[in-house]
């Protein structure tokens, strides 16, 4: 990393406040970790504490908290998105350069953009396409009649299966599946048969996808993900599953078949979404609550019970079992009490 | 999809009974997406008030929702399962071909048959057996001493790690692990000491396994799935598990080592099965329970709480920690009452 | 598996008493499946019963239960610890021969050690280091400025995604993802505004990574595992987690970003850790539970409610909603009655 800025660079490029003397800075950090080339932010009270003891050469911050430092700071409306937006230039630069690696096998009836990086072991099967300046990190697959919109990238070891149409600018992390088949299955005779998933996979404009994620195609229909969708690691989307625009959703999530959800929602990690029903836009679910049914109203939403040692948890674990009697008793006593 | 049926083939290939005029078609959907070339199907009473409004060519429905609809009809017995057969009929064709691909890597010491397909950058070790029609999609890896029955699919990406016994006709989805050690761990002197995994895995006739599935091997013996099992995506299999024929299990399962899941059992996605357990035949488990002991009789059975608005749950779990002292003072109540 | 050992010479080399006659072993089985020249082991009091019928040669076990078993023992002081070295000698040798398969692709600026062994379809970029002995199976990658200690193994399709630095010994199984970016978003009016991870992955020696397991790199510092920590499959692990020495972690757990583990924790399978907390040294949560909150003192932690039907479970988890107003009722009786 040896891209150097001033601060009075980074506050005209970002429209940022200098506030304290001007630096050269070669980097980012954490508060504690900051070197006195390193710029730093304030976006949660919870590490205020640790601004005193800061040795960064700057720190991004709120109005609100500058007073709290005596550095240099660079003022912003939204600390966190502005020490993004400043980190971005401290990334190093893809090594990915245009090209089909010789290791890769590209079926003759597929189409890739010559500004496209395919890397060692890919393969890009019949009818599909693959956009201009896409990069396939090493080993990813991309299935009959897949699409991958411009500027998109898939780190490595991404599988597309079939008909997954991805928009532009979308990131797959290793691991993730989009396309296998949903899971249909009708019951004959005492056996399974196996229902053909013959949909596809629509994945918005800027959506990113966490490593190890499934996302199904859908039964007859496509499983849809509108832009700007963010998904964690090891999230299983269900066949059909609409996700709105902006919703992000942390690891290990699963939602149903047919379930829609709506736009600008969080889902915390752990969630369970049964299927075909829909939840409203912007709706918070907190972590690992299972949603059972339909919510209309935007809001804040939970299940389960608080953690405790296990001694004390297992007594009330087993009144629970009793709470139907409980209430029954109580309400006898109150009527009993009102006579 | 050119293929094209008349609705009297459909019904004199499946059983059905034509009702209605016969008419041409072309390929499936639903209710709310069938153009007039399309076959719909009626199976869930929650879609009856769309019969109103398809276009659908002709609905696959069963005898007693027949008057509702004025259009042509399939009458059946199982309308879910006939519609599976008829969809069928309208699957792509899989464009795997005889033979091995140049990339891919074949051991002199294991034996493909002739008829199998082994895609780009497979892998096949030592002792490693292909059998007749199996198809082997890409970057597959199957390890020593594996075998694959005839007519098995491994869609893309499986990877069999060792003594992983496939029965005939097995489909396995990209991502899927089988044969990985599994987490066998002794207490020595302060430190972790491995356990050796040595056992296998064996995979019954007609099995599912979903994307990104995990089914370690066994320590000593071998984890069993009979035939018919099948697993959605992402569910976690530990050593030594056995799973009876027909039980179906949705996404994000996880079963503990040593478990012992009956036949014809339906466990809903996000459960949890703890290890060395047995789990009756036709049991059915909720979404996201905890099974933390054996269950000896068929039947449904669950755990966790209803969700709610946060801030009621709040509320209300903090009640839950004091759920023991609640039953204690009610009893009391009660006890003072009756003198 | 063709070696052989007599009980004596076992006992020899593991420091174990041998009581009873000597006999020549070939192998390792459980009670009920070991045959007259398989080594069986009691270590769980569950299975003291099948001690009467075992067929085994001789079984690894404690004083205390010596006196149960009229055949040979191995008397031992951690019966299951020296049960599992013995199993080591009856595993079957690792195949993979020193040097780089012709289909593996090394980058010019990559070292890997002489005595390494690079699988078919492996690549490794640009700044990489494999050390000594160390294996990577069929379809391996190893991306740039990643390290790999000697005598570490990756078997199979392993993803190590750039900054991850692995100590001695560590063995990862297929499908796990190391270094993948962590979920770092900033609102940013109206839309998300992914925030650069360049942080990396640490994992100490002796460490064991299960199958598709996914551990992301830090937003700016490194996600850290201390030596000896066994993760099971199918868990996430989110950026700048700390986990301590000799802590296990089951399969399908979850743990959000920036959390700190103790040394020589026990987490269950399918527990949910929130980000941002610690949990001290040897604490022990049982299976789904959700931490949401810091733990301060060694114990063991649990969370949700026992399993019961449904029909039962679905009236009790109804006056989980009204709980709140149970005890608020419950403690105006009480208030009554002391009147």
């Amino acid at each position: 990393m040896s891209a150097a800025y001033s601060l009075a660079q980074l506050a005209a490029r970002f429209g940022l406040e200098l506030s304290g003397a001007d630096r050269t800075v070669r980097g980012v950090a954490t508060l504690l970790d900051a070197g006195p080339e390193q710029v730093s932010f304030l976006a949660n009270r919870h590490y205020r504490a640790q601004l005193g003891a800061t040795r960064a050469a700057a720190v991004v911050l709120a109005r609100a908290d500058r007073a709290q430092f005596t550095g240099s700071a660079l003022v912003s409306l939204n600390p966190y998105a502005d020490f993004a937006r400043i980190a971005t230039l401290f990334e190093p630069p893809t090594s990915a350069a245009p090209g089909v690696h010789p290791s890769a096998v590209i079926d003759p009836a597929a189409s890739v953009h010559a500004s496209a990086s395919i890397g060692p072991h890919c393969s890009v099967a019949a009818r599909a396409h693959v956009g201009a300046g896409v990069v396939l990190g090493p080993g990813c697959i991309v299935g009959e009649d897949c699409s991958i919109g411009a500027g998109s990238r898939l780190v490595a070891r991404v599988t597309l299966v079939t008909r997954v149409r991805l928009g532009a600018r979308v990131l797959i992390h290793p691991g993730a599946v989009l396309g296998a088949d949903g899971f249909g299955l009708a019951h004959d005779a005492g056996r399974w048969l196996k229902v053909p998933q013959l949909g596809g996979v629509v994945i918005g404009d800027d959506c990113e996808i966490g490593a190890n994620t499934t996302i199904d195609r859908g039964a007859l229909g496509d499983t849809v993900l509108d832009e700007d969708v963010r998904l964690d690691n090891q999230i299983q989307i269900g066949h059909n599953v609409h996700v709105g625009a902006h919703t992000a959703v942390a690891g290990c999530v699963a939602i149903a078949g047919s379930a829609r959800i709506g736009r600008e929602c969080l889902i915390a990690g752990g969630v369970g979404i049964v299927g075909h029903i829909e939840i409203a836009d912007r709706v918070k679910i907190t972590a690992m609550t299972l949603v059972s049914h339909s919510i209309r109203d935007a809001g804040e939403y939970s299940s389960g019970t608080g953690i405790q040692d296990s001694r004390a948890w297992r007594r009330n674990a087993v009144r629970f079992r009793q709470l139907d009697d409980m209430a029954r008793r109580l309400a006898a006593l109150a009527k009993d009490e009102k006579k």
